[in-house]
């Protein structure tokens, strides 16, 4: 054995003595330091770059520190560009000559941290499922025959990433030999958890992507990631192409369970709409041989449990009745060509886990984006789609449930509700004096007063959930949600059978021609909507003995869009602080995209999901009495401490009439 | 705990306390018996009989001796028939309550033993990838959705049969919940090698079968198995349906590198071939849901490695040129689906390793069929296809090679040459004073001699090196092989050419009209043929410092038609003593058999695989003058003491001119 050096590698703090002569790569290999190395230690993909902190050197002469190391290369001098700081070398082409102290840059580690934008700043490690190798291999000869090409690849992949007992794809397997001419003995394989090699590719290759999908009943949505560095490259949504067999989950389950081929039917759309949506998320992504989704290596997909088991093709006639028995619960890992998916076909499509019955894939998603089992606090999660799925609890227990709230949120039963599209008017205010409104339509960059023509089209789920509550505010409806006659202006008047509505837009504001109202029913119907997740979440609470909640997080695109204070004000959900309500945004894709990233999340959903308790709030005997006082708004101002503090800084007189 | 008492188990002698009450089967599971059981102990598969040896109780008083075991039930009394002998319980009905000794007959245990018709009589354990588990579980309710149908499947299974950790394959969840149901909450789960349950039939069902298959360049043999007993039900064959793109391994690989889309459509046309046989091999195999074909759940495949690599889509134009690479040479494991072979699609395709370029997997069939590495004497074990593979050697060392015969032995390149088809004359005889033949046609019970007309049509491979043996014996060509011309009989004459050949059958003898003649071409087509295969095994013995070969197998299907003692007078092979030549029919095939039997043979051929030595004897400076000096009648007597002796014993002056 040679002479030794100390070497210390900084974050981490591992040391170790080691051999002279080897490089510091090897010494970080050595000592398990996290060190990024995609070439395998070749010098040829710049990822092992590494700050040189300390020799037997005074700080300021760093030439002289070289000497501790051996001299830099001009191969290696390619990779050292000024911005990276002084004293950077490239950790596989650098070796130890005497004693150094060496610091890994955030961007060299392999486990790299990436910071995913909510209002939490949630960090994740990045610790995806496939990950990239660059190989080289001798050509080999008439003397070496004892190894088939499939072979070399193993032995290759063991000597220089020490990764060993690797399967590898069939798919793949066919193409091996071609593409390993081809790259002219350079090639990159592709390696799944470790396990099996999904792709090959001449020469060397870096771009991994991946793809995390979140199909909603009524939306899909897709993110497609890069996973070297965690970023959501580019995003597509579509409608989810069987909304024409059914608005919602049940018609859905009984269109499969009806028609002929109901089930293979809707698979197919919702699978052939997925690819198109593949086709769409890379069109810019640089084709590398085969189709361009064949560059996604890895899925991962959130559902509710209907959307599951039709995306699957499970019969979903069991989760439609009593006593609601899915086909599976576990997580799914599938191979994209037995789905049917556009994405590489060695790769496989992640199916997170479901709850229970009601609670689908995309709640698990919504759980480990937000990590109530985490808290402190008590959370209250509700995440808002054409279902309502609430999460409520903190480290110590999580409860989940489902409540059919009905799809007023999202303007269906509205007598002038729309989706979220340009014309929507999406925010209102009105004014408690006049009982005038001022409200801002999609697509408008400014406030409408009633001087403007903004050609409105009708109303979305943020603003009838503004309005209604905006009409409490100003006494137009009283604490039952009955629109009161004698206000003495021409916004509340009688309709056509009798009924009271309120005018929130004139004829002439609008570009159908006609006033936009709100009516009664309308009224009526986002009371049975809230009184539904209200009561949900009040029968968790008494169930886990809680009496108050600490945080309230709205997830779902439409969670995203609702005003807090409005959604207080209606009692949405029970009373909490103001300042401790929030949304999130599409929390279930979030879900998806750290499942993606990162396969610890995958262990924690399957883990998660069946330690959360499933509440059945239907079967529960006082749900009908709740229910029925839920519909009302919370007048009773002492009851409500958040909800009274929040109204007395707003100045709402609140001398609605009880 | 309760009172225990002592159970004795033989053969296998295991011995413990049982606790009073539990069951026979519970005991002999505890005391880790080999002891059957199909239902899982539910009474239902009649499968755990077992004697009662001993109680306390003289062994006269049968009945008596039932006081140390609970009294026999009606369910039980169903399953013991007559024939069973005396004294025979179903253990899993049988509780103990006193000391007993019992005995577990054969049939009953899991790991039976099946005995092979061979030479050799081998004897191999009953240890299939896949296995059989009749599963019940409760019918869910509302009070109990903590889990789904899957997860139901997997409890059953460990608490029932202790296996855990299972995958379910994709296709079969799909299906699951309706056959559950359709059982009634019972069903029948098969598990493939303790890992993943590819099938899920309703009700309690038995049969479990297997199909091994060998595809020869030529034929392609399929033997269908029931994995329960180890039986072959039933065997077919067909012509190799890629021959029109190439009568031989190179013909076919030049299609494949020559022709648009040659490789797709020799892959299309052995899987469509197989599915036929498959098709074919099933018919009478009862219909249990789904197409015949699904009910056979597993399937092991031989063939050489250009047969392999078509079979398999890899481009085989890398093993028909130097350095010979193939793309793999470990064993596959693949989903039928994805070959598209029409067994259960959920089922695996085993393809056994190969050994090197241009010994296949069926090469390692016949290694582990005939074992040679088990052998105390050196044995070479001739495989004669197409192509002729030998393997040579014992315990110590076992080398393999491959030798280029061509064609003469299946009857090509023989002017009357033809495949062992009715009609072609199958063996010779001729008499060395008259110089007349005798000869036997298939089809045809007798041999012929020249009064009776018998239709022959041609010559077929064992013929041939009969009828060229009989020649030098009857001194009608010497030692070079030359045609003896002035020997004063009709029978050999000047053909067209002016060369010397032999006629076998008179015009009036046949169905083509005219006389079936052995030419000088011939002799020299089969002297090539004999001697590459003769130089082969010098080569081979010379590399292992061999002498002497104490065994000589004959494999394959041709091999099996072989006269040995033709075969020695010819020197297809060294010299051995003839009542140690044998054949053993298509090894190949058993080797396919006995790794779809028994998964330890699998590892086997893939430890073996790698372990023989591959001897590329094209490459070796001597070889050329070994295949020269080969090519001759092995006529020195003193040098080959066991075709001495048997030439003597059989009379034959062999005065040959030398």
């Amino acid at each position: 054995m040679g002479k030794t050096a100390k070497v210390i590698f900084q974050p981490s703090g591992r040391r170790g003595e080691i051999i002279e002569g080897k490089t510091l790569l090897e010494s970080a290999q050595k000592l398990g330091v996290d060190l990024e190395s995609i070439c395998g230690g070749k010098g040829t993909c710049g990822k092992c770059k590494v700050r040189v902190e300390e020799g037997f050197f005074s700080k300021d002469a760093i030439e002289s520190s070289m000497s501790h190391l051996s001299p830099m290369t001009d191969g290696e001098r390619k990779f050292i560009k000024e911005k990276d700081g002084p004293s950077m070398r490239l950790a596989c082409a650098c070796e130890v000559h005497g004693d150094v102290k060496i610091f890994v840059p955030e961007k060299s580690r392999a486990g790299k941290q990436i910071v995913r934008k909510t209002a939490k700043d949630v960090t994740i490690a990045l610790k995806p499922a496939v990950r990239k190798y660059n190989l080289e291999v001798p050509k080999p000869t008439l003397h070496d025959l004892s190894m088939g090409d499939y072979e070399r690849v193993c032995r290759a992949l063991k000597e220089q990433y020490s990764l060993a007992n690797l399967q590898m794809d069939y798919f793949v397997l066919r193409k091996l030999q071609d593409l390993m001419r081809l790259g002219e003995w350079k090639f990159t394989v592709s390696v799944w958890k470790e396990r099996e090699i999904i792709r090959v590719e001449p020469g060397f290759v870096e771009s991994c992507l991946g793809l995390a999908i979140d199909v909603g009943t009524t939306t899909v949505a897709a993110y497609l990631c890069d996973m070297n560095t965690g970023r959501v490259i580019n995003t597509e949504s579509m409608m989810n192409p069987q909304v024409p067999y059914g608005e919602d989950v049940m018609s859905r389950i009984t269109y499969a369970m009806t028609s002929e081929d109901g089930l293979s039917t809707m698979q197919k759309a919702i699978i052939e709409g997925i690819n198109d949506l593949i086709e769409k998320i890379t069109t810019e992504i640089p084709v590398n041989g085969g189709e361009r989704g064949h560059n996604i290596l890895d899925m991962t997909v959130v559902f509710n449990t209907a959307m599951h088991h039709i995306f699957l093709g499970f019969n979903p006639e069991y989760i439609g009745r009593s006593p609601f028995i899915p086909a599976v619960q576990d997580p799914l890992e599938i191979k994209a060509r037995d789905l049917g998916i556009g994405i590489n076909p060695s790769g496989y499509v992640h199916v997170l886990p479901i709850e229970a019955g009601f609670v689908g894939a995309d709640n698990v998603g919504v759980l480990i984006a937000e990590e109530p089992y985490t808290a402190e606090d008590i959370v209250l999660i509700i995440d808002i789609g054409t279902n309502g799925e609430l999460l409520l609890g903190n480290r110590n227990a999580v409860c989940s449930t489902s409540c059919a709230t009905g799809p007023a949120f999202e303007g269906a039963q509205i007598k002038f509700g729309m989706r979220a599209a340009p014309g929507a008017i999406e925010k209102v205010r009105i004014d408690p004096e006049t009982k005038e409104p001022q409200y801002k339509v999609i697509g408008k960059a400014d406030w409408h007063t009633h001087i403007e023509k903004v050609n409105a089209k009708g109303i979305c789920g943020s603003a009838i959930i503004d309005v209604i509550a905006e009409m409490f505010k100003a006494g137009i409806i009283d604490k039952s949600g009955k629109i009161i006659k004698d206000l003495n202006t021409p916004r509340v008047r009688l309709d056509s059978d009798g009924k009271p509505e309120y005018v929130l837009a004139w004829a002439d504001e609008t570009s159908i021609g006609t006033d936009i109202t709100v009516t009664q029913g309308d009224v009526r119907a986002l009371q049975l909507a809230k009184g539904a997740l209200y009561a949900g979440a009040k029968l968790m609470m008494k169930q886990m003995g809680i009496e108050k909640v600490d945080r309230v997080i709205l997830a779902g695109a439409f969670g995203s869009h609702i005003d807090t204070r409005s959604a207080l004000t209606l009692g949405m959900f029970p009373d909490c602080e103001i300042e401790k309500v929030y949304s999130v945004g599409n929390a279930a894709g979030d879900g998806a995209i750290m499942a993606l990233l990162n396969v610890d999340k995958r262990d924690e959903a399957r883990d998660r999901a069946r330690w959360v308790k499933f509440v059945e709030i239907a079967v529960e005997p006082s749900f009908e009495k709740e229910f029925m006082a839920a519909m009302h708004v919370p007048h009773m101002k002492d009851k409500f401490p958040g909800l009274k503090s929040m109204l007395e800084k707003e100045n709402v007189p609140v001398t609605i009439k009880a």
